[in-house]
């Protein structure tokens, strides 16, 4: 293994930051900020300068948000928009998040089976390698989100490169839009459930000392009713949890996925949190950005101090920048 | 609608070239004749060779095969594993199958919800576009396949895409792996026949005036069990069907899939037919493609004879370069 398991970088960067957000990088154009907009299409045009305005907006949240949140999140679909361009963008954003201590997920969804699978595994969870035999370009995202629908085929080869590459999946298993019933729940035990159980047996081997696996789980925000349930099923899984916000997920209603040392949960929020300076005319986007997540972490607090046992409110030390 | 209706499309290159037969452009580094990959490392090096090497060796299938296979299923996995080289080679690939007659699939298998579904279909279903307001890179590709496990709102956007850009999607139903079973099957009423009464829904207003829909669904070649039961649920859907040699599915189980006219079916065949040169030493590349390629064709027309109520055996006219 050439990192340590991804489960125990998790909570460790978890603990230092002091909290468990993640910051969703879904940055569409039209939601940028003018100034980052023009300035890229002064320089150059078409899908080029659309991802250099992407760069330069995750880079400001970035900057913003370092020291402040453990890991960011970033969306393939909204950089696969702008073709090569964007993807090179992309490998340069996952390269500049690591540098500044973020945990990077790649939120690709991904499943396919046998070779495909491990490609797309090699692709994004593996490091870059130049030798003509292994040569790949690899993007070394710390943990990417895996489609399970094909089966044990699509997420085994994900599996088997965690282990390799001391990497993490997160694999969907009960979605945070509404439609995710359809197919999740269906007659008789819900599918869900049973992907869950696959999920915590996949995981077994990948348990780091802190107790949880390398085998994460998406878990719709918006799904606080079935989540008990599911870490019941899933004891030892990381919930990546989306759906916050804009989607009408509420942090409130977590509780119930962290343990009693607050572990085992990553909320990720992406619109209501880069966006900020939508509703903030006048503030600076970094600072907007700054008092959205601050808002994030306090609610985030106070849900795991309940886990604690303890009442809500008493904050813990300061934390800030001092990473 | 920017172009025609895609199951339109399918059905008419089908009828000009004469055959369902689709070439899966899956390229492995490793399984490429080594002048082609010695060359490309001889003038570049790490993923840009890699990813040139996949290149000339896809321009060599497809020279192998124009006028012989109406389609090519492009496998993004394999070139998304050199980052931004492997895609400036995909995005090349594809204008060049289509200058070549092509009708161009892309597997690349994603789903997701709202914003981003869109995004990936504008990516791969849409063309380029340079206005700053509504600017992608746009493979312009004419189908993709799409996992449906996020539920309505992850197929939807593709949906309305398909209808805007005159595309196709293949929704993954049952896929050709064994292992597909165990979410794809569970109890109650089996999911994927859930999710193949969806796509028939999803069909409905994009169906052509060949009786088809541009919402297709990817169904195991390897299913010949359920395929009947399938086509049953799913009259009007134009199925991808994966998973012939190297995975064990055999065209001649295949003939439930398609209609008294041979249509309905598109059946893709990859590994072993861009690597017919593997067991063919002494054969250029292309010949031994081509050989591979004119088998699987009269397989296919036994077949579809099959189902026109004809004895198999009486060959149909002549084919091949004459497109």
């Amino acid at each position: 293994m050439d990192r340590v398991n991804f489960a125990d970088r998790l909570m460790a960067v978890i603990d230092k930051v002091g909290t468990p957000l993640c910051a969703g990088l879904d940055p569409v154009l039209e939601r940028l900020p003018s100034p980052i907009v023009d300035r890229a299409f002064a320089r150059r045009s078409g899908p080029r300068a659309a991802a250099d305005a992407l760069g330069q907006f995750c880079l400001r949240v970035m900057d913003a948000l370092e020291g402040m949140v453990p890991a960011v999140k970033l969306q393939s679909a909204c950089f696969e928009l702008y073709g090569r361009h964007g993807v090179a963008v992309l490998e340069k954003l996952v390269r500049e998040a690591r540098r500044r201590g973020f945990l990077v997920l790649g939120d690709v969804k991904r499943g396919d089976i046998g070779a495909t699978a491990e490609h797309y595994a090699s692709a994004y969870l593996g490091g870059p390698e130049t030798a003509p035999g292994r040569c790949t370009a690899g993007f070394g995202m710390d943990a990417i989100t895996v489609n399970p629908y094909l089966g044990p085929e699509a997420v085994q080869p994900f599996v088997r490169a965690c282990e390799r590459f001391g990497a993490g999946i997160f694999v969907v298993v009960l979605s945070s839009n509404p439609g995710a019933e359809l197919f999740q729940r269906g007659p008789g035990r819900a599918l869900f459930e049973r992907v869950a159980v696959e999920v915590d047996r996949w995981g077994a081997d990948l348990v780091g000392q802190c107790g949880y696996s390398s085998i994460g789980a998406v878990v719709g925000a918006t799904r606080a009713t079935e989540a008990a349930g599911l870490r019941r099923l899933m004891p030892r899984t990381p919930f990546l949890l989306p759906g916050v916000g804009a989607q009408g997920g509420e942090i409130e209603s977590l509780a119930p996925v962290f343990d009693r040392d607050g572990r085992g949960g990553l909320v990720t929020v992406s619109r209501s949190l880069i966006y900020a300076h939508e509703s903030r005319p006048g503030v600076r986007m970094e600072a907007a950005v700054r008092q959205v997540a601050r808002r994030l972490v306090d609610q985030l607090d106070s849900v795991r101090e309940q886990r604690r046992g303890k009442r809500s409110g008493s904050k813990p030390a300061a934390r800030g920048r001092a990473r």
